[in-house]
């Protein structure tokens, strides 16, 4: 439940698309490095927040604990601080496992694919931070998936209108977590959620509300910073002049204008520590589909400061930002644009069938694809002693193969090979 | 336990070496199936003999009891009978999990990569068991491993074999299991497990082992099938004659010189029921290496036409033959060539590193280098706001980026870009 095969259709078409991210993460000098699937247990424990539930975990069969990974940025972090390094941008395409409930038209499963990026090392602020929001930019516009918008915001600028607003700070993580369902559900209920599960007092829930529904631009980030209350903390403060930073190398960048500074957006993970993003489409591409596929988002990161040290023996910060593209909802919109357009994916690459138009003629057949498959070129035959050629062409046309090579006996008296083009149906012999 | 991290340089020798395989199975027409890591236990249940122990199963936390997969064989199986096909030549390059002692040196891991090929359908026989042969030789010659070699044999004749040596049917399998460690330890051995575990009698072992110690060619072939005893076996007939034919199609694909008929081929796996096949390289390139790495077989596989009918409602059987790649000991080998020669393998792919002579230009950088990834350019830059250019140029150096493109004051009020070939140390104005 909740996972699937893919068929030789759809495992090409997600190989370009994998492609095309992984291209973009080369483009930027990413390195790629590849970690199990199996992590210890304890490697996972106290990372993922209220999602820990949903970690898959292996039957003790004697030896170590083990469990699924969950994502693919705690095996970076634990391999970063097993190996003690400081400095590193890694790309990584690999399956993730959640025990969540599939959804599978929305293209949410329980097995998945994550493409991470991430920057680890100390450095200036905000310049890693703002390449990732352009990665996650020429990724979208590459894959022509349609309007978009990037969602930025900031832990520390969070945290700070949660304390401004009263709330205590072992109440800061839930109260995130509640913010961050702002996008599906009106403010009534999130704040419901705070003042009912969370314990907030409706004051206090109110005064977070007001600042939480803001969305905007530079203008955004100057009023904030001339707020009377959030000025005086010393976090917001913090948060906002990064902020400020980040946008004016996202300018240099020439890509604000589909950035939006959203005090919204929360993130759920427990992990981050400063700037977080989001990545949504602004709309289906097929608005005259009459159900569209929704999606959601489609491309997530953000800062995460602390999370090496939790492996590292000495608790040796490695400061970490990265971008997580969402494979899965991008692949389930291709699909179904694929399908809607009729387009016909090539599931092989095959250039030529080796056929035969008369009988007993296996032996020249099976010379022909030797000598051609040592010459590198990708040839397919039938596994049949005595096919009919007319079945042969078919299969060509069936299959998209362009090119049948053809030995018959008097091909084989001249020494030559009757190369047909399927389409035109032109031969010339060679 | 048995798993282990590929860092960038690993990951990159590796995913060269994948390329090549994959290369070669799409040579050949395959398509590209991808399939869970997680199987459900019931599915790998009675399929790999003695070697079932080693299945790792997920703890039950609800819902489908769940295994991780053990080989790309099965899942293929069941996939092909789920949708109901019976005609497919697919490839899956993906990892598969052991509970297995691990020999890390040996490329022997817990979790570790399988490139499979396989070729499903009703065909006229040992065409495409050859094909399987043809891409095990154009795939190791390919890699350059050495000289090797492809045993083959075939479960009918091993079959017939024991069935004239008085071994009960109910044996076949297991006495299977004991011939097959013949390449590994001495004919005595083997005995004495047949004798002491198996419960055969001693001459029954040793009529086997007159039998199950020959090796050769098309003579032995042709011998074997003029045996007053094994000629008098259907199944062992059968197999012969079919060996026969093999060596034919063998012969017009040119590669007999490498393929040897021994019958003391057995491989370990309940499923098969026909051709056998496994490669071995006959000596490593690196002899004068004080302790040469000991890898064994390097492919291997056979032809298993039951193994789909057991996932089918009514039993419908799908013939299928296929291959698989032992892709972690060919790494082991590259990587310790790689070692050896001090070759240094690029982890990245980056053309230019964008740099700054003097400081205040983070914006001349940001700019560039943005205008360089949007014309898909790999480039990189520091995440300094001020860095020193010697510290650039030696980044270049050790990384082996090989130009450096350069904003000064200068070429900003000049409007050009310096471009500094790295090794040469020419520049141009542009």
């Amino acid at each position: 439940q909740g996972t699937r095969d893919h068929p030789p259709d759809q495992a090409a078409l997600r190989d370009r698309l994998l492609a095309a991210v992984v291209a973009c993460f080369k483009r930027h000098g990413a390195a790629a490095i590849d970690t199990p699937v199996l992590e210890l247990r304890e490697t996972l424990t106290g990372k993922y927040g209220e999602e820990a539930k949903l970690i898959y975990e292996l039957q003790d069969q004697g030896g170590e604990l083990l469990a699924l990974r969950y994502d693919l940025t705690v095996p970076f972090a634990r391999y970063l601080a097993m190996n003690k390094i400081t400095n590193m941008k890694r790309y990584h395409v690999a399956k993730v496992y959640r025990r969540d409930n599939p959804a599978m038209t929305r293209g949410r499963y329980r097995e998945f694919y994550q493409c991470d990026f991430d920057i680890a090392g100390q450095f200036d602020p905000m310049i890693p931070d703002a390449e990732c929001l352009k990665i996650v930019h020429e990724i979208l516009s590459d894959l022509q998936l349609g309007d978009f918008l990037i969602k930025v915001n900031d832990r520390r600028i969070l945290n700070g209108v949660f304390a401004v607003c009263g709330i205590p700070e072992s109440k800061f993580i839930t109260t995130c977590s509640t913010v961050d369902k702002l996008d599906k559900i009106p403010w009534q209920d999130v704040k419901n959620e705070m003042v009912g599960e969370k314990g907030l007092s409706p004051e206090a829930a109110d005064r977070i509300g007001e600042y939480v529904q803001l969305h905007g631009g530079l203008d955004l980030i100057e009023r904030l910073l001339q707020d009377p209350k959030l000025s005086q903390n010393k976090l917001a403060k913090e948060g906002l002049g990064d902020m400020k930073l980040l946008f004016e190398y996202l300018t240099l960048f020439g890509i604000t204008g589909k950035i939006s500074f959203d005090l919204s957006l929360a993130r759920g993970l427990d992990y981050y520590t400063g700037v977080i993003f989001e990545a949504v489409l602004l709309q289906q591409e097929n608005d005259h589909v009459e159900e569209p596929v929704s999606v959601g988002s489609v491309a997530g990161g953000g800062r995460y400061d602390g999370l090496v040290g939790m492996f590292d023996p000495k608790g040796r910060k490695v400061p970490c930002v990265g971008v997580s593209i969402g494979i899965e909802r991008i692949f389930s919109i291709l699909e179904q644009r694929a399908k809607a357009s009729g387009e016909k994916v090539r599931a092989t690459e095959t250039e030529v069938l080796v056929a035969t138009p008369q009988k007993q003629l296996l032996a020249a057949r099976l010379k022909l694809i030797s000598e051609l498959w040592d010459a590198g070129i990708k040839a397919e035959m039938f596994y049949k002693k005595d096919p009919k050629l007319l079945k042969q062409l078919q299969y060509c046309e069936d299959t998209g193969i362009p090119l049948a090579a053809i030995v018959g006996e008097q091909e084989l008296t001249d020494g030559v090979v009757k190369l047909r083009d399927v389409a035109t149906r032109e031969e010339v012999r060679m």
